[in-house]
């Protein structure tokens, strides 16, 4: 049987960072009459509030180390305003966006990451058994749209801190079973560029065999190559394509005429 | 038809501030096998965030001035910590908590309260007509216990903040409409006392006359005369009944063995 399509739909920290980009973002998102679900981080907002309150903010290879009052920041930041604001705008819009942590329904059980070299707190680690797929399932037929804040819960009573990117992705591969996924990460570039000072140099398609060569050419940068291993990761795993792209250009992205696809 | 019955249980600012009680309060609210719903306030939490973070709290008859960064605070507080620490614990005693603000799913829209003596910010005025019914119904058909944080909206994108009172007590008055509801106030007292002083001077029944005669004695204190009234307003309106008590006492209140009914 076809499976029907759905978009999960990733938002940078800038996006979230710049009121008019996420304004307009919104819009265009509420306008896709395919069902969606959108997930988003935090951007500066949480080192802003820590800093406000004395609390040092230690990141390690661009990840967040989690200690229990980082935890709290993070929690009231990503679950609480960053989410509910963006819920309350696509709801303006007349999309009927629901705000979910992981806790909520169960929906992400995530398990804290083993300490080993080095102790990242309380960040949780997901696979896709890790993901309630069928309450996902519901919303979506219930026309609910779900938009995830990149907070999740060991199922113990306590909640995570989990990366926006990789619940973006693992909640592709886990959705694969039963949707056509399409995968969109959207920031303030407008694709993987050929030359990182021409915008308009945006690499169209990147299949496995130009990837090895972009990067023995020193094409692609140290901060795109995880992205890019997580897309290929995604794609060995269910999902149709994943495609980087401009937040603005979100229409576009869908319709298959701006930004990187990843195949 | 006989309509099913619905617990709709407010917890008090004081229990969210109390660790212990509200570890024993959620494994009480878990274990009940009837539908349920949990309100929550902030407690103490929003009013020390902005101590640290040199925000004056102004409150004007115990009603919080809610203006942008105060409204930024609650919501942090409200719809992101308290919202989803509760969450992961009933979670963590198997009961299946989906955290909602009034933006989620448009369940709650409110008006913003016009500027006349007092201009209270951003805070939000709401009447039966605000509640999403058939999404509230939906969600306990499919298991899910929703665990309200007092926030709302307006519907055209702005967050707006409700009393956790006045949300528990018109979500009630709006599903008496297709379920048998109980209202509970559960906070650290026994319930409404005869002699304040003595704990075991719990009032079990209070009606219309004997609450006047009360009234005429000044056996009931100024802070617990609007909850009184709320509770007699939200009876006239179809509620069963409205239970005042402690929240270790959750199961006695529901069993009709301890806490003050009012009839």
């Amino acid at each position: 049987m076809l499976k029907q399509k759905l978009n999960i739909i990733k938002i940078g920290g800038n996006v979230i960072d710049d009121e008019k980009l996420l304004t307009s973002f919104l819009n265009l998102f509420s306008s896709i009459k395919e069902p969606c679900i959108l997930v988003h981080g935090g951007g500066k907002l949480a080192t802003e509030l820590s800093k406000r309150l004395n609390i040092e903010t230690k990141l390690v290879d661009g990840r967040r180390i989690t200690d229990l009052e980082t935890l709290d920041i993070v929690t009231m930041v990503y679950a609480g305003l960053v989410n509910k604001k963006v819920v309350a705008l696509l709801q303006s819009n007349n999309c009927n966006a629901i705000g979910l942590s992981g806790a909520d329904a169960n929906i992400i059980v995530a398990k804290k990451r083993q300490t080993d070299a080095i102790d990242y707190g309380f960040v949780g680690d997901i696979n896709q058994d890790s993901i309630s797929v069928n309450t996902i399932k519901k919303f979506i037929e219930s026309n609910l749209t779900p938009v995830f804040s990149p907070i999740t819960h060991d199922g113990n009573g306590q909640l995570l801190n989990t990366n926006a990117d990789t619940i973006a992705s693992v909640l592709s591969v886990a959705l694969s079973s039963i949707y056509d996924v399409h995968l969109y990460f959207c920031f303030e570039k407008f694709g993987v560029l050929k030359n990182v000072d021409d915008e308009n140099s945006v690499i169209s398609i990147i299949d496995k065999n130009y990837y090895e060569e972009l990067k023995k050419l020193a094409i692609i940068s140290n901060g795109m190559i995880p992205k890019i291993d997580n897309a290929f990761d995604a794609i060995a795993k269910g999902v149709r394509e994943v495609v980087i792209g401009h937040a603005s250009q979100l229409n576009e992205l869908i319709n298959n005429h701006a930004g990187t696809r990843i195949k």
